[in-house]
């Protein structure tokens, strides 16, 4: 029984690589999914006319109350653009809005190291990616600690060994061994080394991303780059309506570089924004597609993906909550708006908000997915081990998140029809009061037919017992072990692989080693 | 805070009665919420076209293959109403079948013992109705055993007291401490004595159906059982294509005093139907249709209710799972299949097959009602305490289930648009930088415009530990404790309680008390 196999195996012509073909010949396989090329309606639960709403809105507040760049540089640029700038306070025509975020591709196709993992992207594409940013880990052990520079490498091997996970991201755990200043280096260098997936790149100072940018040439080349992007950054904005030099400068690397970032409105609904979710989603669509249009300003044409970081706060202590009902309807609008504007967008996935692995941490994880796929996001980010807010990264949810994204993957895809004839003739052969185990189209179809997972325990309480009771936690961390004791490296070209530690080893000794705070979402 | 409060309080215009306007005066409140009026739009994965290909398969079958009916009162019925019966096989007619069912009613209104809680259904209402049929229990302690009679009514003071939770079912656990026999009489006085919302009605047999209508009788009155349904049954098929003579002969009893059933094919995916989506769908319909075409044929304009018990099998065990990609997409296509002949339908909500109440069971549970609330069903049974694949009933995912379904209530609801200009307002006042915390419009709103999980922890890990690390299962039990100190009991009627009593000692003189094993999903 291997899901992964079956997964794979049911869609063979539409994958199409060699990489799918392989993945038929062998098994248990580790075969990479392609992009999800979605099969559900959208979830649309705005009218047309409320679509108008929040664009006339988020339109208004552009105009009228204007967004704060606290950066020389972009205010000079939307100075030049024709933008009204008084003093840090951009004040965004509609007109010129929609005339810069016009250029912006609906699609484009993700490059990868192994060119069979290059991802179509946008439209019905969506891709699942891990999450980023943990301080902390629940280790192999499920111990909550400062994670290493070891551990994000493990993360890297389990992203690259997880069928539905389409990159390796960048730092899903804060690598605290390494100093701070010299980090980004050391993250690139890993999601590069450990996986042929895509991956993203560090923003956390414009400098750091000119490096990202720079490593990412060495692997691809610049040709490679001008076609196509390769690696995507994150751009927070400070809600409400404020960028910042930090973010706006690293924007302005990947930008002139043809990288896609995403432009993320930072949201906690009723703190940062009003205490209503349309009204909510209206200034995070001010917010978002205020740096959309900026990425134009940087370079016209340039890739870039509305985003969002969204949740709702605890009124008892503040903090970001997950799976809430509200988070949902807010990824339903958002996915509207963003089609509406005919952009690609991110959103999180699987995220929870509990301390352990518990029961809590699954239903804030699932309901968070259900609303992703529903709402058609095309960059399905923080797709596995995101728990206690984002504060530790779980290495067993991470493994259980990337199940689940294949299951949802599954589900997202639709049902297939293809052999909707032929098992009906079962149906005449087995007749009323018989059983379908041994018909041959079920013994054809049953591996490509139903999902198996393998985290999730189905026996019965007595063989449970027999095997120890053991919780999916437990299951979970053997799982990763095994995974990991059969890790093979993609390796990397040589001659690449030198030219990228010479990189790294010039910059080094460039940069003063500093350990300072950063923070990425 | 009080999640229960907050959910009342944002729809005083909607549900009008007296109860909801009492929620606006008082709190904390655990006022029932009115029917869900769904404002999703429906997740229906299936062209025009092949909506009406399942329906040509399932009318294919039910003409060429017929469906067995176990039960010679059916069979006459049947040649009565111009089938073509062969021994016990029924071939029925398209034209026949569409005729019958075109009699159902697509809407009604569910009459509860206090009629402020009797509830609108069909077409966009919905109700969460707890689980049933749990041979075994997890505890108030958390321990796995056989339940009492003491426990049933524990779990119907429960769902009285969950707001969202529009029924008290019956038997959620089976009260092994009372003869089998008797036992139908002590399950429906609890689900009577403890709550004034409505309930479910044993078909165990089509004589304990019988005192189940004498009971309801005795609580309402003929009349108003003539006039609109107080009870619901189920009845379950033997997939494939068999109806047997106890579901049949409690289906009679029922239709005839103009009580619903729900006519659920019992439908393990690739055991007894084919190992594929679709023509399962195809299978399950034509059983659907069987069984609600025979409820016009027992009482012409009866309402009965589309249903099914719906899993796919795990190849290791043979058990059904629960929360599987098939399975939301089977769901997605039933409701489509149940609308297209405009008759209510019922699911299965917040289904586990974990054997505790850990991470596996939050997956599977959210992943469930995800799946039942876009696929727009109007009867969600199930929708609490199902864990062990309906082997026990859990003490603690009861309460977190029953929490889910009022943020999944409140999600199906849709976004709400009434303060969008003067929530716009405060986006000026904040200004780019500022926050919402202490604006009037935050602290007028911020309540009834996002859910407060009362049973997820959202604080900070530090307080978390200080507050002693307790997991979702250690509080969802202590809020059931706290619960049940606070239960205070509807009062029957004196006279309708005496005579509720003297019927069931009658009939436990009358029936030989006797013990065997029934079953009922």
């Amino acid at each position: 029984m291997n899901a992964e196999v079956q997964t794979t195996e049911s869609r063979p012509a539409r994958s199409g690589g060699r990489g799918a073909r392989r993945a038929l010949r062998s098994a248990p396989d580790l075969s990479m999914l392609p992009s999800l090329k979605r099969g559900l309606p959208l979830c649309e639960v705005m009218s047309g006319e409320q679509v108008e709403r929040i664009d006339a809105a988020s339109m208004d507040i552009l105009e009228e109350v204007g967004v704060v760049f606290r950066d020389p540089i972009a205010l000079e640029d939307w100075r030049r653009a024709g933008a009204d700038v008084r003093g840090e306070r951009v004040h965004l025509d509609r007109g010129l809005v929609r005339e810069l975020i016009s250029t912006i591709p609906a699609t484009f196709t993700y490059r990868a190291r192994n060119p069979e993992r290059s991802l179509p992207f946008g439209g019905p594409h969506s891709i699942f990616v891990p999450m980023t940013g943990a301080p902390f880990i629940r280790d192999l052990d499920d111990v909550r600690r400062w994670p290493t520079i070891a551990d994000l490498n493990m993360f890297h091997k389990l992203a690259h060994m997880s069928p539905a996970l389409h990159s390796t991201a960048h730092h899903i755990v804060e690598p605290m061994d390494v100093v701070v200043s010299h980090r980004h280096l050391h993250i690139t260098y890993s999601s590069m080394k450990h996986s042929d997936k895509t991956f993203m790149g560090m923003t956390t100072s414009p400098r750091n991303a000119e490096d990202v940018m720079d490593m990412c040439e060495v692997l691809f080349g610049r040709d490679v780059m001008e076609a196509t992007p390769v690696v995507t950054g994150n751009c927070n904005g400070n809600s409400p309506l404020v960028w910042d030099e930090v973010m706006l400068g690293a924007m302005r690397a990947f930008c002139r570089r043809n990288q896609p970032v995403l432009c993320s409105p930072f949201v906690l609904g009723g703190a940062n924004t009003p205490a209503s979710v349309a009204p909510a989603v209206a200034q995070l669509n001010a917010e978002a597609l205020s740096a959309l249009a900026y990425t134009q300003v940087i370079r016209k044409g340039c890739p870039a993906i509305y985003g969002h970081y969204l949740s709702t706060v605890s009124m008892k202590s503040g903090a970001p909550m997950a799976g809430t009902p509200e988070i949902s309807l807010m990824n339903f609008m958002i996915g509207q708006m963003a089609r509406h504007y005919g952009v690609p967008w991110r959103t999180s996935n699987l995220l929870g908000g509990a301390k352990t692995f518990d029961a809590q941490a699954g239903y804030e994880s699932a309901m968070t997915m259900n609303a992703v796929l529903h709402a058609g996001a095309n960059y399905i980010w923080h797709s596995a081990g995101w728990n206690e807010a984002g504060m530790h990264c779980s290495t067993a949810k991470f493994v259980v998140d990337a199940e689940m994204c294949a299951m949802g993957y599954r589900m997202a895809e639709g049902p297939r029809w293809d052999d909707f004839d032929e098992a009906l003739a079962a149906v005449r052969d087995v007749g009323p009061g018989g059983h379908y185990l041994g018909h041959p189209h079920t013994l054809q179809n049953f591996e490509r037919a139903f999902f198996m997972p393998q985290l999730f325990d189905n026996n019965s309480i007595e063989q449970w017992q027999a095997e120890g009771s053991v919780e999916i936690t437990e299951r979970a961390l053997a799982h990763a072990r095994k995974l990991l004791n059969e890790y093979e490296e993609p390796k990397l070209d040589p001659g690449v692989d030198e030219a990228l530690r010479d990189y790294m080893a010039r910059r080094m000794r460039e940069i003063p080693a500093v350990d300072a705070l950063n923070n990425d979402h």
